[in-house]
């Protein structure tokens, strides 16, 4: 069985988000097993799991990937939206635009530290779309 | 439901290249609702959505992994298949080899800006083999 | 039909480790086609497929991503549980907490020289747990 539906988070601003209640409180069905696919319709923002517990780790993540793919407009051609907008691409890339997580016993299945992460590229804030999947 | 096939696509060189088309032309079934899962069967050219409308943004899409990923064999002992093979391999694991992509009224649900992209990370031009699988 | 099971792994040191057989091993069904998705429920290990046969790829991997992402706790403030742990959080959003694998004919469908990969970010050694999901 398949189920779906498109939400549109709260506006977030840059950096990563906790968002696992609000695709909780989105799962329709809760079946004895499944799948649940998170896809997000955006090019400059992604969908990660990592640590839920410790808020350094999210201030630490953004900072980690502004040195892996640094903000600098000399490095890149497509400048025009300014110089969040490339780097926003390649770390949407690197960070994935979806998420399958395994629903046991009607709920998601996530280790005691995961939580799901939106992760805002731009600056500024923004309203992301995402496809909710459920196959069961 | 499942349907599932194999294509190979067109030669590409080394870049991102958009091809959604292509797939799209493969999309077997038309379901209201599913996932079409699309799974690269190499080790040096993955698979991600990203922007459809600038060339741009391609170009320094491969520009910017190369400097995360930089082409310099004293950095490397699997060297025999060149300089560009490592990198190609670490370049696979950051971007992944797979996408799930919701369909959604018989079409695939992507944002307006989203294209699907090979990325060839091997100099020289290649045929990449895609499995195609649709659960609806 | 979905089937469902999670498996402890066996302990494993920093590094790439292929676990291909160990999860052909623990697929209990042999569906003529379908999809195996494979989580790892922690936030300091990944997964991925890469380079089944020279094991200098698993060593250059695991240095090339110590160099994207540099083990310097000068540059995070979740240092608390060690200089490898933060570095870990980012790798593993980097490489991915899932796979997706097509199975066609009762087989993983993987390409020639593809092996699936547990990345321990870790020092250490640490048991792993997965959720194997099997949908067909």
């Amino acid at each position: 069985m398949i189920t779906q539906k498109e939400i549109t988070l709260p506006a977030y601003g840059r950096g990563y988000h906790i968002i696992t209640s609000i695709i909780e409180k989105h799962l329709p069905e809760k079946p004895d097993q499944g799948i649940l696919h998170i896809f997000i319709k955006h090019t400059s923002a992604g969908l990660t799991i990592n640590e839920n517990a410790d808020p350094s780790v999210r201030d630490d993540m953004e900072s980690a990937m502004a040195a892996v793919v640094p903000e600098d407009n000399s490095r890149y051609t497509h400048t025009m939206e300014g110089s969040d907008d490339m780097p926003a691409h390649v770390k949407t890339s690197l960070t994935g635009m979806s998420l399958s997580i395994p629903v046991t016993r009607g709920r998601l299945n996530l280790g005691t530290w995961q939580g799901i992460f939106l992760c805002e590229f731009r600056n500024g804030r923004h309203q992301r779309k995402l496809v909710l999947t459920l196959y069961s």
